[in-house]
């Protein structure tokens, strides 16, 4: 292995360079290395070895981990710990060509890969191939990256997955397949998912199965694709814990009904939603956080946000609400409302704030009304009777 | 703070919580929180309140540490531990609307946001912002972020970058602004960068300063810019230990003499470089990969490649090489060599194997000829006789 070259070293930590060289002790000989996994043609993009996988991970693949991490850095960067001063030669064995390997991170951003590169080290963590060319994730392209827990593929051509491409996966929490050209939520995505981003895509369909299992989804972002109330199956979400949706810029023309429970965030925000209806939230209880804004919503029906005791802020901007939807001064826990931008031309003087009896538990920090053609020195000023400061509210036109 | 909801916990780890919520012990009352930084008015984007700062960050902000993160999970991500039971109720104190905020890392991805957020907690780590129509970073974008160790703001529309606005951020290590309109690198980066990705921007010209006292810059990623060889300024990179640079699909001529003498990968593909000349590498002694494919090459001069002993792999496919560049039997670790797609007649017995006395370290794994006016019937078995296999020549077409 000789040529242990100081020099090199520069500013590498131990873990850069233990990464990056994937040897450390009880390494083959780079014949033996190359030799074990012979038996592939060259490939002009990202040429052999093979990725060795599963069992059969041999020793020199085997990297320490990084269980002691406790220094500023993240533990995902490379560090700048003493210095190994014996660098082993063999410091970029199978890293994919223009592709930066370190701390078990392969970036390949921004190279026109027209296929994910298949000399991506086993125990790599996190892969970033944004901004390529990729058109289609194959059967054997993650095939052994069993420690894979984050992925990035946004930014490139995908119109396919294979079924079976992501069956070494199990660890994958975090899939952003944002801005590609897919036409459905893949099929068989790893149930360890904790957040999917599926945003700008073609995908009109969401199918009952698609996230099956997937009990620790927490964010899923699916804006930006021709999907319509219709496109969302009954029971797709069921059994699914997902606390943060946006499907904003779709084709929604009400609020869908069959989002999980466990909702505490709703961005529908650019839909072409033309009421809100009082069984809308029956389901979504826990709602801290709701974006309505930029739809076509003429009519918020009484008591529709009864059901969302805890609900702290609404977006309801950018909409065609002839007055302040009812109920507000229930919402002990509300604190914004967004109402600029509609048709309001009257505001009462009891539409935000309770009376008497009832009490509010925060206060308002944020109401917006400008932009409507209410006459703003008609409002009584007793109407903000529960605001933080007088900057919180904003009347007039902006 | 009141409405404890075991329910709302679902599969929030502790830590997730915490972070969150921004509330763990001695915390103020809501009320008081916003009180604190009254004094801005609401913005329809992301309300107050300002972001405290530097000593000033309140008790309530003062976050756990991750130091406890010894499980299968990357820090960064929510972990599966037990479940709090008692939620406090201000669970999304300071998160942007639409962000989602945990474990010191802000998601705002294709939110279509013109500007940066002004309520990002202050001990944040980690922002994405991809995707949004920003235009600017202003001066007080970033104040007060002082944990903040990677800000990915690619894709977007930015122009502009303050020369303040890097103040706070001393501990930034990852930059990502690929995708915009810069036309400059920005001034007064952060010292801290260990990565900068500038790739698809309009940037003329590296100026002398641009990198100044980055001792830890490694990677370097700035292709797809107008920058011509009279663009990189003498003396940019000194004192700048940069391992890994990549100005491809650029203007450049020639390679370029100044960069740092450090460099194990150079990546020059997609230029207009017509030539290697002898003094080319003589910088960059330590060089193991080098990417020159893609040109306009006719000519290696002899020699060119003995400054560069340890080099591994070099691509000069797609050029217009008349033959086999001289020198590469004596280079002893040379294993990838792509030659494929030039004006290649003739290929010697000797041109990439060494004869008698001298040896080679590491056998060929990928030596690619393919695509060019060779008759391959008239090159000798015994040229390829330092191979590793038989796989590891593409002669003919592919």
């Amino acid at each position: 292995m000789g040529n242990h070259n100081g020099d090199l070293a520069g500013g590498l930590s131990h873990e850069e360079i233990a990464t990056a060289s994937g040897a450390r002790e009880g390494q083959q000989t780079e014949a033996e290395e190359w030799h074990a996994s012979a038996g592939k043609g060259v490939n002009p993009v990202s040429y052999s070895p093979e990725r060795p996988e599963g069992d059969a991970i041999p020793t020199h693949m085997m990297l320490q981990d990084m269980e002691d991490e406790n220094d500023d850095d993240n533990s995902l960067f490379p560090t700048r710990r003493p210095i190994l001063q014996e660098v082993p030669f063999d410091i970029f064995p199978v890293c994919p060509f223009g592709c930066q390997c370190y701390m078990r991170v392969v970036h390949c951003s921004d190279l026109g890969l027209t296929s994910i590169p298949n000399n991506i080290p086993s125990d790599t963590r996190m892969i970033d191939l944004q901004n390529n060319k990729i058109k289609e994730v194959k059967e054997n392209d993650l095939k052994g990256l069993t420690s894979l827990y984050a992925l990035a593929l946004n930014n490139n051509k995908i119109f396919k997955i294979h079924p079976k491409a992501f069956q070494s996966t199990k660890k994958l929490r975090r899939l952003y397949l944002s801005h590609n050209q897919l036409t459905e939520i893949p099929a068989n995505l790893p149930k360890s998912l904790a957040e999917l981003r599926i945003h700008d895509n073609k995908v009109k369909k969401v199918q009952k199965e698609a996230f099956q299992g997937m009990k620790a989804l927490h964010v899923l972002e699916m804006s930006a694709n021709p999907l319509d109330n219709d496109g969302i199956e009954p029971g797709s979400f069921e059994g699914v814990t997902v606390y943060h949706i946006r499907i904003a810029e779709a084709k929604l023309t009400s609020v869908p009904k069959g989002l999980p429970s466990s909702l505490l965030e709703l961005h529908l925000d650019d839909n072409k939603i033309t009421a809100v209806e009082l069984e809308d939230f029956i389901r979504y209880k826990d709602l801290q956080r709701l974006g309505l804004g930029n739809n076509k919503i003429k009519d918020v029906e009484n008591g529709s946000f009864s059901s969302i005791p805890n609900v702290r802020e609404i977006h309801l901007e950018n909409n065609k609400l002839k007055k302040v939807p009812s109920g507000l001064p229930d919402l002990k826990y509300l604190q914004v409302v967004f109402l600029h931008a509609n048709n309001i031309a009257k505001v009462g003087v009891n539409d935000f704030c309770p009376t008497g009896g009832s009490t509010k538990k925060t206060l308002y920090s944020g109401i917006s009304l400008f932009n409507n053609p209410v006459k703003y020195w008609e409002v009584q000023p007793a109407t903000f009777r529960c605001i933080l400061g007088r900057n919180s509210v904003q009347l007039g036109n902006y």
